[in-house]
């Protein structure tokens, strides 16, 4: 019974190895069985696709059990031909075809960087609005989809996670990313095809609810225990080429190196820019990469593989405008990957009140960066298996209070003309620009009775405003995810002395409730 | 009469040319005079120096007149030989020799960069407080003396200032850094060494007075009058090469390729770069060299040849720890050299009170980064000459209040043991480490009744402080510049929860005078 029933379900699996119809930005995979002499891991293998004047060639990889397997994203509708290449005569010169349709309703495509911010494939602007949870693709099974549920309910479109095992004593069921040689120690040489479908399982659910994966191949938290922190460098890059090959043609990756890469103390410094060369090299998609570093500690973002940055630090989210500092010296996109956590960790990055992890949320928004999101709420569970029940550690369920304002931010950001920036850089550190005529100005902590209306000259790249202008103002409280549009209708007067500030020509201002965390969205009409 | 003068200003300059003792770090020159065919600018000469097994080629330069000249700084005691190399027989082939002695007191020798810091050739920890008078060395005679004299009684230590003219009205005297040729405009192969001596002669009295000159060779204020911030190319990399021929043996010299390079909208971006190692390669001491760009415009400053950051953004400086970030960032020393000045302009930049100045110029400080002064005062003045009684424009006198505090912030800083660094990067803001054993504490804004003895477990890469050692505090006030110890020894206990600060065994504090502007210097006994 239990053969027929594996049978069965590889009749399953292997059935989209034949499907004919590809939705753009899906995944096509064709498979071919054989087998060959020596490690089959080591078999190079390649096709090269067609449609019209398109041509992309990709790498293969073997899957196990005489699998050899073929991925391909299609950026393009319309018929796709393509033609294998190996020395192995048995994968050379197979051909084939599929049809490529329209992409299906919320595919928008794989994410890219698009100067200092971030756009779908398709060319709507995305605003990473991310959470973390390490191990939660190594969770007991059932624990996972409590995970993805809460990521749902939450309204997160990303999530940092952790591709190698977490020292944190759990056995994580007998699977690791190598096979073991007859001595027990790793082989290198030859991946464990299991442990990356677990992977890719959850990055394959992660999709179906619009959820980046921000996947983090490298950690310190290895502690020696297996060592997959202190690899040589040949081990590395195979396994960089071998997930590559399996994992480029999901929409939904992002390459991050490292967690805290200056904790792998036995990498050299150098190894992370041959990482990130070998990646952005092998990923023929080009999704966005990125390696992340101990609390201040800067990679050098500046390297052109470099997509964005990908920053642990919250000196730069405590206050407004901080954050923009580093986004004018990148130039490129800017995450703060860790802000400190909502919790009541004893570390004390897990220690801050959900008021303050939004705050620095909203301050980090308001400055054109993104900020990730987790928390460390030690809450006693019942699980025995969960070896620990912050949602930073195995994901689960939320306990906090900053989370559930996260769907209520995402709308705001969702109905944004264009992403935020500060419309007059250092010189107005709280009043977010978005395009022609559409400003965010954030209070913080500062809780305020009245509001003169009041905006900056300048505004970036986009239209100045002028005298004469009309504009509507809605007051956003951000904790509390209420808006109240103000009845008045402002009018700007002349430039104030030095050209800088704009007011209403009457000096009209808005009463305000005299609560922190306060916002104003002001349009023009 | 007129002629016999002339004959003994002659003497008298060419004698140094003949000198044979030159202290370390001081300047030998040597001339020959000689006619030749064609462009005498064009003449390439060079002089190779050896002392023991250290050598050095150096280039010459022509200094009109005949005068074929080559300035050499040495940096080794000793007898020093040279040769010269020319294709022109008379200057080829020239052999002479000099002793170098002992530096002089107050000669610590060229100022390079050392990780984050700043160094003097001899070891010593060099502390930039600078101010900053564009156009100073063109100002009317005389009034160049006053600025000496300004700089000399406020304390500070570098001066950023314009070689370029600057097009304010004023004729400058005739000189201009190029000959005209026969049809009016400029020949950018043929300099004017009288333009070049007139800098000279006041780098010179800057180095008498130990303060650094950060020479501006490019500014965008010419606005087209002239033509020197759009010149072709090769012309700039004549002036650069020629330049460091005849400047780079001044031992407190510093290269900014420009102030606000951004506003040179007839440059291509990588022209700077192309300028940038132009200078790096041609200067054969390495002096320091940077590029100033307009407000929070960053250059690429992890550049190669970029030996620190040379910055306009004041919004790192308007809080505590916020200029952490950007030295965390390139890894290199981090000058601010413009955070707003002190003034009342009508220009938003120019608009500091004297307290906001000297609150930028200590956060700037505390973060282990450095400030750069100055002050926009509209003093009424009686010289007619003067187009602007700006200290900002052309130097003089000091009208405003910051300047006072200067003198006491140096002496402050030059009793440290190391350069300052936030001890617990972006976890303490306000703490300043200086090696083992002592902090400075700024509270800024801050106006305190009560401090409770608190010091970061972490000191970057210094020794920890331990369970039962013992501190004494001193109360500094910035503003009032008064110093006073005191009479508490306190001792830590053991460190608090997480292991992350350390109080006093009793936990015993200091009161304060209710003050803004306070600080403490925290120093193990």
């Amino acid at each position: 019974m239990k053969k027929v029933l594996s049978a069965i379900i590889l009749a399953i699996l292997t059935l989209p190895c034949f499907a004919q119809e590809i939705e753009k930005w899906g995944r096509f995979e064709v498979c071919y069985n054989t087998s060959v002499k020596g490690n089959p891991y080591d078999v190079d293998l390649s096709a090269t696709f067609t449609n019209g004047g398109e041509t992309m060639t990709v790498k293969g990889f073997y899957d196990g059990d005489g699998r050899f397997v073929i991925r391909f994203m299609p950026d393009k509708e319309g018929q796709w031909n393509f033609t294998t290449h190996s020395k192995v005569r048995a994968l050379n010169g197979k051909k084939g075809s599929f049809l490529c349709t329209p992409p299906s309703e919320g595919n928008h495509g794989p994410v890219h960087a698009e100067k200092t911010w971030f756009k779908y494939a398709d060319g709507t602007y995305y605003y990473p609005v991310g959470t973390t949870a390490y191990s939660w693709m190594r969770a007991p099974e059932g624990y996972a989809a409590r995970t993805i549920k809460s990521l749902e309910e939450s309204g997160f479109n990303k999530i940092r996670c952790l591709f190698m095992p977490q020292n944190v004593g759990y056995d994580y069921q007998g699977h690791y990313p190598f096979q073991k040689k007859a001595d027990g120690s790793w082989d290198y040489e030859r991946p464990d095809p299991a442990y990356f479908q677990r992977i890719e399982a959850y990055v394959e659910d992660l999709l179906a609810i619009g959820v980046e994966c921000d996947l983090i191949l490298y950690h310190p938290y290895d502690g020696g225990r297996w060592g997959f922190d202190r690899m040589p460098l040949d081990a590395n890059l195979t396994f960089l080429r071998y997930i590559t090959a399996r994992m480029s043609s999901f929409r939904n990756i992002w390459w991050s190196l490292a967690n805290e890469w200056d904790g792998l103390k036995e990498l050299p410094h150098e190894y992370w820019n041959k990482f990130g060369e070998c990646v952005s090299e092998e990923d023929p998609y080009h999704h966005l990469i990125s390696v992340h570093g101990y609390t201040a500690t800067y990679y050098e973002y500046w390297r052109p593989w470099v997509t964005h940055c990908s920053i642990q630090d919250h000196a730069p989210v405590e206050g407004p405008g901080r954050a923009g500092t580093v986004k004018n010296i990148y130039k490129k996109p800017v995450v703060f990957d860790e802000i400190c956590y909502e919790g009541n960790s004893t570390a004390r990055w897990g220690q801050l009140s959900g008021e303050e992890e939004l705050y620095r949320m909203w301050n980090a928004l308001i400055a054109g960066t993104y900020p990730t999101h987790s928390e460390c709420l030690s809450i006693k569970m019942k699980d025995k298996n969960i070896p620990s029940t912050n949602f930073l550690a195995f994901g689960g369920d939320f306990y906090g209070e900053s989370w559930k304002r996260i769907k209520f931010m995402r709308s705001i950001l969702d109905e944004l003309p264009h992403p935020l920036y500060l419309a007059d850089k250092s010189w107005d550190t709280s009043m977010a620009g978005a395009g022609d005529g559409y400003y965010l100005l954030y209070f913080g902590k500062e809780m305020k009775e009245e509001w003169e209306f009041d905006i900056p000259v300048k505004n970036l790249d986009f239209a100045r405003p002028q005298k004469g202008e009309k504009f509507q103002v809605d007051i956003i409280d951000t904790w509390d995810m209420t808006i109240t549009t103000c009845p008045t209708v402002f009018e700007l007067g002349a430039p104030g002395p030095g050209n800088y500030r704009f007011k209403d020509v009457g000096h009209r201002g808005i009463r305000l409730p005299l609560k922190p965390y306060m916002m104003l969205r002001i349009r023009k009409i």
